[in-house]
């Protein structure tokens, strides 16, 4: 499966929403904005996958990319204009994006999300989601609005799944939450009235098996991701903005920060912590409680807090040992 | 919010009891007993929440206090008679704190609690329950008797909340349990039998954001407390009696024991533990993967297992590697 | 309660089937197959426990052990020739034993399990179940087929209980999930298509108490146990094929490793991890946050990770913050 989908797949529009209108909306936060054509936006992009009539947000000064006239800019760093010509500036990015995605899309931190379930053999399962009748949905589970699930798949009882996509063969065992918003906000800024709206989605491939009491959370504007035939144990968390790929082996209690990117292939004990925003490459082994704070070449086979060749560790180990006695 | 709340919103008064009925009740594990009048006994207290009509447990030997003539002090320290009049001094206190708590409360580890629900658009919901009605509340939610619920929370799918009291804005994510019994039991004595009742609640201030399967213990007799604006992330672990600050920042699969303390602004990354019984002071950062084991100042920074300040945790780290080569 | 189990009690027989169906479902993974007489097979054995007219796979030469004539021996080993004469010998262990299991099991990861439900005061629970009157179901729970309850037992709130015997005054706290398949498959074919069915139980003796949010999976033929008094606190997982000893004391957020034999009267913190098939003693006490390696003798008390005696460990780190500074 590639990792698009469909925005509207998930909810409508909220409101029509034209460019013109930032000024009102923004008020005092809005310093410049300067655009040719009253464009309607209707979605968001991020630097990964550009969308059309979209939004896209930029904390950093980006001088190497050229966007269609149908995508905004909207920065705090005033140095833009010199490369993108369609752009507002704001003062408080952070507030701009709360503002406009909260004017401009539903979401699960709000309580007005425009869905209307059917209870069936006692499951609550959306109007709007699709199903594979090979698939079999357990008891006391939520499937919401714009969901799909392939065929053949098992979820279990008691599973809340939201924002999602999974393919074929998709296993999900009891008390698993998939595609709930994640850990987004300002440190400086806390609280649920100054959440970052997440809107993103979480996409499972083909032949996923995912245990009990998981949590992976749907990524904040593109998708969190779980490649083909990858084994996740139960009490697995994966924060918003993970990609992991095929075959990956995931044991139980371990957590995966927001925007780590994993290879294919990997295997990975239990209780280990990835740091956030960190690349992990392909056939990489990380040994039970290690504690990953930077990037992994492919083949890398770590343990230890903070995480090192595991030789290197065990002479660590062996060596302190000695000191000890 | 304030930490105080009325028992009676929870459940009635399970028998009347009088003081002259603790001889009959404890039998031969009463050793000593003093009382002016026969009163009634409704409540109880801790040396935190002095309450009318209740007994205090002590397994110290309290010096500086004085109760009203409606407080009852039971304790297994016969010097103690000493410093109260109105007093019983028992060979076991454990096990006289669970017979007298077992006879004049109802709590969830007995299957005799009365409530009563209602089947609301999937969810069920006590009739002896308070929901703001800007609140909503997802599907396959449970809400318990006496459980109080402000303005414009969101409470999701899955959700278990009991013995609690939220403020405004709160929102609580898919497969959360808020206000269960926590891990109260005599070491010497385990099993179901000898549970240590759980009679306090949870309180949970305005602007709190609680991610998905998370645990929030009820206290044991006052409350288990979560500050205005905290943001909690995915499968935090908060035990019975702890006391978070305002504006938390707590990552996910962070684990805090019982009657730990915190001030306000932490911010404590993944995978953090706390040993019980510690304070924690304001702005304190905590690195992930750490083991917090001893109180920390305001302002300390701290990593590691026993957690230290982070400069020393890191030039350990690289002392020890520089060791291994 | 002992460890034995009538796997019927769980399911039907979902197929007879004869011992000379082998060569056609196992095709050309069958190398050599010999019985005597065309034997109906409907269960399965381990080392541990033999069952009558079963299979039993070994993937080691066994040499000391002798069969009843209705055990049928499946290995990828045709050493083992030498030591049992009803035997099949196969190319690929792991393949036989999927395509077998499939074929003579139902189980959880497959979507055909004969169940049927009855609503009742808020759970789904089973028409094939047993739960004793005396014991309460909380709502949203699903106590599936087979399962059976014993006395005075309280299941609360959103729990999931399958394939698993529970003693008297059992208490399973919200969002538990009790029964569901383990981590089963082979390290090098991963992927739901490639599972190893998982068929074993779940039991739970008399007075244990476990936790909100825990995870304790079915045995892969066997049980998984957890002893009489135990108490388990909030978010422990415990593997497949784990047996906990009487009087268990362990902390929230642990995890145990599949095949790990813990006995009597441990006392384990929080956050603590144990690696698979390993031999805990009695009496042991494990600090929190460490991770066991190894096999622990009786009254052991350790910490850290590798663990190691708790003496040498606070000696190691006073000596590295020595080092420090």
């Amino acid at each position: 499966m590639n990792k698009n989908f469909n925005r509207r797949q998930f909810y409508p529009i909220k409101s029509i929403f034209k460019i013109d209108f930032l000024k009102k909306l923004l008020e005092s936060n809005l310093i410049y904005s300067n655009f040719s054509d009253n464009i309607i936006i209707e979605d968001i992009s991020s630097l990964s996958v550009i969308r059309p009539h979209s939004f896209i947000f930029l904390e950093d000064i980006i001088t190497n990319r050229e966007f269609d006239d149908n995508v905004h800019v909207i920065t705090n760093l005033s140095q833009n204009k010199n490369y993108f010509t369609n752009i507002s500036i704001v003062k408080n990015l952070s507030e701009a994006y709360n503002k406009i995605l909260n004017t401009l899309f539903y979401h699960d931190d709000q309580s007005d999300f425009p869905d209307e379930y059917i209870y069936s053999n006692g499951s609550h399962i959306s109007k709007y989601s699709k199903v594979h009748s090979s698939s079999e949905i357990g008891i006391n589970s939520v499937i919401s609005r714009g969901v799909e699930i392939g065929e053949n798949c098992i979820i279990k009882n008691n599973v809340v799944i939201k924002n999602s996509i999974l393919g074929n063969n998709v296993i999900i065992s009891d008390n698993s939450s998939i595609g709930t918003s994640g850990f987004g906000f300002d440190f400086n800024k806390r609280g649920s009235l100054y959440l970052n709206p997440q809107i993103g989605t979480v996409i499972i491939d083909d032949n996923v098996h995912i245990g009990s009491s998981c949590t992976i959370d749907r990524a904040r504007i593109d998708c969190t991701f779980v490649g083909k035939n990858s084994m996740i144990d139960n009490m697995v968390h994966i924060a918003h903005n993970v990609i992991i790929g095929k075959n990956a082996c995931i044991a139980a209690q371990t957590g995966i920060s927001g925007s780590v990117v994993i290879g294919d292939n990997v295997t990975i004990g239990g209780q280990v912590g990835f740091a956030g925003h960190i690349n992990i490459g392909e056939n990489v082994v990380v040994a039970a409680k290690s504690g990953v704070t930077k990037n992994l070449n492919d083949n890398s086979i770590v343990a230890g807090f903070p995480a090192i060749d595991i030789k290197e560790w065990k002479k660590n180990i062996i060596k302190q040992r000695k000191h000890g006695h």
